[in-house]
């Protein structure tokens, strides 16, 4: 990418990715920025100008070539990197978010899953048996893994991301309420905060309808 | 409130509603805008924004009583409404989605939990039997649930939405990549998108500390 781009565009590619895939599937060859706005609730300037940050794709007067599209968008997210990751935390999220990072083209290779009860201890997850986090320090020094997953509660986090990013992780997919960026600004945190996902769902459910009205969608 | 509201004011809310309860738990009184900035990462003025699109929450010179935010913030979130819910998809998503959902004070009361797979019909989580899809709609007019979390794959959602929307259902904590909100513009919507959230780390765990750089967080 050659000029500044918002965090905003970036995290709208995925949402194209899904889309071109879908069209991919359904045999579709080519689409205009218009209809593909359609589809997908937006304008075709802002899918233009999302395009734009990233060179374009477009010829104009033809519109996309979908499968090339597709594509493209996949290189930019860096589907079939293999990033190297450890799972923290084998219950129900972990085991339910491990499988969407075995999914083809998720960008990341889970190569170890670690869980500090003993009694899932040994159990194996699609091919990858669960360790117990006694071991993670020693599975680091051995396999480097850039990246780590975390599916357990806040309360043991600070000493665990010290230990993480001394050992050379570098990126978090986070699930729990610990602010790792606070802690650590020299590594990428993505958050998913499902508890605060649930409490505006709460707002919004048990809102009237004239309130609902005054709530804008500006930034 | 009495004025337009966006919904980033409204998202922020929920992470406030956490640092407070911290704050509560570990005996802290009372708190300055600024000490609360400093802690969560933000500036003393967007607090003081923030909670003035409520009415304003602190006191000149005294800053904020903080178990009396805590429980005003929660009454603006609706933690006590216990919103009759039901879940769709029992698998690994579906469980740990549910263990939020019973979490004291998460807005929402789970009344009844489905699964099109039989194997799991019958098996209780939580006090509640997993019942079979099949049953879904002579619960939902017996039962009146006013919330679906959607914890199934995209396929089946069209019927399913539309069903659910006929039968009352007028809000969705929705963890499928179906967009619902394009196909019933009428209900709110909460979306998780793991895919997108993944792919979204994928995309800066791959980039360069140049390519990085270049990435603002305006939106």
């Amino acid at each position: 990418m050659a000029q500044e781009i918002s965090i905003s565009v970036i995290k709208r590619l995925p949402r194209y990715y899904r889309f071109l895939e879908n069209l991919k599937d359904n045999g579709i060859v080519r689409i205009s920025s218009k209809e593909l706005a359609e589809r997908m609730g937006l304008t075709a300037s802002q899918i233009r100008h999302d395009f734009n940050c990233f060179g374009g794709f477009g010829q104009q007067g033809y519109g996309y070539n979908v499968p090339e599209l597709y594509t493209k968008i996949g290189k930019i997210l860096c589907v079939d990197a293999g990033v190297k990751t450890i799972l923290i935390g084998a219950g129900n999220l972990g085991k339910a978010v491990a499988s969407k990072i075995f999914t083809r083209q998720s960008g990341f290779k889970l190569v170890g899953i670690f869980d500090k009860n003993e009694a899932i201890s040994g159990k194996i997850i699609q091919g990858i048996p669960v360790r117990h986090t006694n071991y993670l320090e020693n599975f680091c020094i051995d396999n480097q893994p850039v990246c780590a997953v975390i599916c357990i509660p806040s309360n043991d986090m600070k000493e665990l991301t010290d230990m993480l990013c001394r050992l050379g992780i570098r990126s978090f997919w986070n699930f729990s309420n610990f602010d790792i960026a606070m802690a650590h600004p020299e590594v990428l945190v993505e958050n998913v905060h499902l508890t605060d996902s649930l409490m505006t769902l709460s707002f919004l459910t048990s809102s009237s309808k004239e309130e609902l009205e005054k709530i804008s969608s500006a930034e």
